[in-house]
């Protein structure tokens, strides 16, 4: 039966802060790296291993991914890093206080940007602080202005379908560690989840989600690993 | 002008206790750990920039690698693994105190074992509790029973040729992190140093040693980027 586990990187600097971060290359807080830790010695006590392994190009889920492979004495194991995983860019929301942002454009704007399945916030300006045309490890990319979940999601599952799926249909046993909304993407593919619905579904940070799935990768069954 | 950086794993557990170690898998010491940062430090002071990366299947190696990148800000470089760029395999030697082999062997014996160019150990016994035959990182792997210098030499050339020196050729910056005798073998090859004299080479910790090549890979200079 493939096997497939996603988490989502441990606590960052910016969930702590309650900021936007999305493309934002933000480190994980200590807590966030012990989660990532945490997260590594459950799969190992649960007999969980793998094949291949993926991320973002981001640190966060690198660094989560790096710290649960070296609990799992697994740090050899191969790792592709790839800026489809990244998380979804907040456009111009990006570094902002979250709670600032509701003072200033209203509860009711700031839910629809972050709750919404086709609606993305405003543009990043070029030029801003956190604008990345000038980083390295996005030449040549497509870099987005903002992003919608439904823009995330078309950008994310080509790379399902070129890379990982058929990782998993040729037996490996694939570990993706990603992001809030890079991994909505996949669940939602996975487990045929309405556009509507898959908004509000709370992916929580280092905690390693199963799928047990079919040949063809239909989901047999998706549960968080520490319920079982 | 294709640049080169080589660097040995920062101090390991068994490198402070003075055990053969070879192909067993023993991590970095605190003090290895921060030789890695601060290798990573140096590299980027130093204006050093990479587009590939390679490292063993090791941890000591793949972890001075990941704290050196995290150090850069380039955890989102690529980085290949491969058993090719392990360390020498130290035989039936492997776990052994260096002084209490001495004094068994005697000096002049662990001498021709440690220093010479074709003569490799006894062969590690199967069912030794450093038998790897298990591992899964090395199934399908010719492991090896013992290595000379030469032998592992003859084992990382053909991985350089494929892999590391197209990347050189096609331009990309390249940042290798291995061991002391898989770097002696990329040392002689590049430096075009006789047998007899690459044993004597010792290749420090944590010390990159950077590599000026022509576009046909010949070596231009090769210092240590401490001392520039």
């Amino acid at each position: 039966m493939p096997t497939l586990v996603l988490i989502r990187h441990g606590q960052s600097a910016w969930n702590l802060e309650n900021r936007f971060t999305g493309w934002w290359d933000v480190d994980v807080t200590e807590k966030g790296a012990e989660e990532a830790r945490a997260a590594g010695r459950l799969m190992k006590a649960k007999g969980l291993d793998f094949d291949q392994c993926y991320t973002s190009v981001q640190t966060r889920a690198i660094k989560t991914l790096n710290l649960a492979l070296e609990e799992m004495g697994r740090l050899w194991l191969p790792v592709e890093k790839d800026w489809h995983l990244n998380e979804r860019h907040y456009g111009g929301l990006t570094g902002l206080d979250k709670a600032e942002t509701a003072a200033r454009h209203g509860d009711a704007q700031v839910k629809i940007w972050r709750r919404s399945f086709d609606i993305p916030p405003p543009v990043l300006e070029a030029g801003s602080e956190f604008d990345l045309s000038k980083d390295r490890r996005y030449a040549g990319i497509p870099i987005p202005s903002t992003e919608s979940l439904k823009d995330t999601i078309a950008r994310v599952l080509p790379y399902w379908d070129a890379k990982i799926a058929p990782d998993l249909k040729a037996g490996k046993r694939v570990l993706i560690s990603a992001h809030g909304n890079s991994l909505r993407a996949l669940v939602k593919h996975l487990s045929n989840i309405p556009d509507d619905e898959i908004t509000e579904l709370e992916i929580p940070t280092g905690q390693p989600i199963v799928y047990d799935l079919a040949d063809d990768l239909g989901a047999i069954d998706r549960y968080y690993l520490s319920e079982r």
